[in-house]
């Protein structure tokens, strides 16, 4: 039995649920490469009263076939921090354990996909969602501003990349001048340092930080929270505009 | 302090600091007709070991003040279905209490903005979200078919109305005829019975079931475990398309 299981984004977030089915795991894994655990891994171990192991990227793409085997026979759990299906890699997971017949139990928790929503932008105004690589000299990656162009007037969230590991984090002021690089050299006239954005910061978490305002005043802006998302608001409801208002800087 | 706190979607989906912070509370309020809360409100007062009121419509978008009163001199909970943010009107009630300055913290769970994820399709893909309402005679609603529309190769999720208060729930059957209704009176050739779609029923509890086919055979079958949603999946990966086929009716 394999169990995927959310962890949400904040320290305590994991649910009475999930923690019944901890205790009882022979094995527990924390996926810990594709987003931060913010929390405490030893306070974590200490209220299941289990070891955790961490998983890396060799192990959960490469060696899958060692959490599969296992899960064959025992009761394995999968942490994830977010929501459990926030990176592909973790459908992925699932879908080979499918196709070896081993069952698997999927428990979901808070996301940043949602949590952006406390910016007071609707989520349902959400289009495509992109992610801003940290960028290797000589390669041009354009896919961020391909999806804010075709997201027209919805909402573009860009998720900035992360190295967990290496205690990596691209700021949004990388992730601004990733985007105004791009507009230079295609000049779509989507982006400017004019543009109004929202930063969030650490959403979730007891350190969360949103600002809102001109591309060109938000880079001036040392945020140290991590991890942080870009969001180029598209057409804003009367609402959605007020609520932002209160993280004007 | 007013804590709006998500429920996430399944019946122990409350997380340790949702508990640690309503056992604490002065009062506790569980808005109940947006979404409907699918575990026992008996034991989930027997957890916290406090009362729940239950906020109906008239309490949190008329007599929105009553909670904001209680929230200036005590700590009040306002349990949230799924996500704390869902729904507009929670974004409302804090909007109002940060006009009257008083404190709040938002604590997320477990929505079905991501759940849809376990059909595999990647949520990242997903256009603006369409809700489809119960019709009313004479009455036409295009919103859903227009954001349909817009969304082209995007993924479309369509929320489907309820009342849980009559116990009333949209069918994806009677969603489907919807769509069909309008395009017959659109003809934007968007929607039709060869049209590939994906419905999620109870996502996130026990009774969850995802079924993918086309329209005309989905519409045969009788789903009974609610809320439904009704997916319409853009341009497909091969990694989406193999997880769905595991759902294949």
């Amino acid at each position: 039995m394999l169990y995927i299981i959310g962890l949400g984004l904040g320290e305590q977030d994991i649910s009475l649920r999930a923690l019944e089915i901890a205790r009882k795991a022979d094995r527990i894994y924390l996926e810990n490469y594709t987003s931060p655990f913010l929390g405490s891994l030893k306070k974590l171990q200490k209220i299941i009263g289990k070891k955790i192991l961490l998983a890396d990227r060799d192990l959960v793409e490469i060696n899958t076939d060692e959490i599969l085997q296992k899960a064959k026979k025992q009761r394995v759990v999968f942490f994830v921090v977010g929501d459990a299906f926030s990176a592909t890699t973790h459908v992925d997971l699932v879908l080979r354990a499918k196709e070896q017949k081993i069952k698997t139990e999927i428990l979901h928790n808070a996301s940043i996909l949602t949590a952006v929503a406390e910016s007071g932008l609707s989520l349902y105004k959400f289009g495509k969602i992109a992610s801003i690589p940290f960028l290797v000299k000589g390669w041009l990656v354009d896919t961020p501003y391909d999806i804010l162009k075709e997201n027209k007037n919805a909402h573009t969230l860009f998720l900035l990349d992360l190295r967990p590991e290496e205690k990596m984090f691209m700021t949004s002021k990388q992730a601004i001048e990733f985007l105004l690089e791009v507009e230079k050299r295609r000049g779509g006239r989507l982006f400017s340092e004019e543009t109004v954005c929202v930063i969030c910061c650490a959403l979730g978490t007891k350190k969360q930080k949103i600002l809102y305002g001109k591309a060109k005043d938000l880079v001036k802006k040392t945020l140290r929270a991590f991890p942080q998302v870009l969001i180029i608001p598209g057409k804003l409801h009367f609402v959605e505009k007020e609520f932002l208002e209160t993280f004007k800087i």
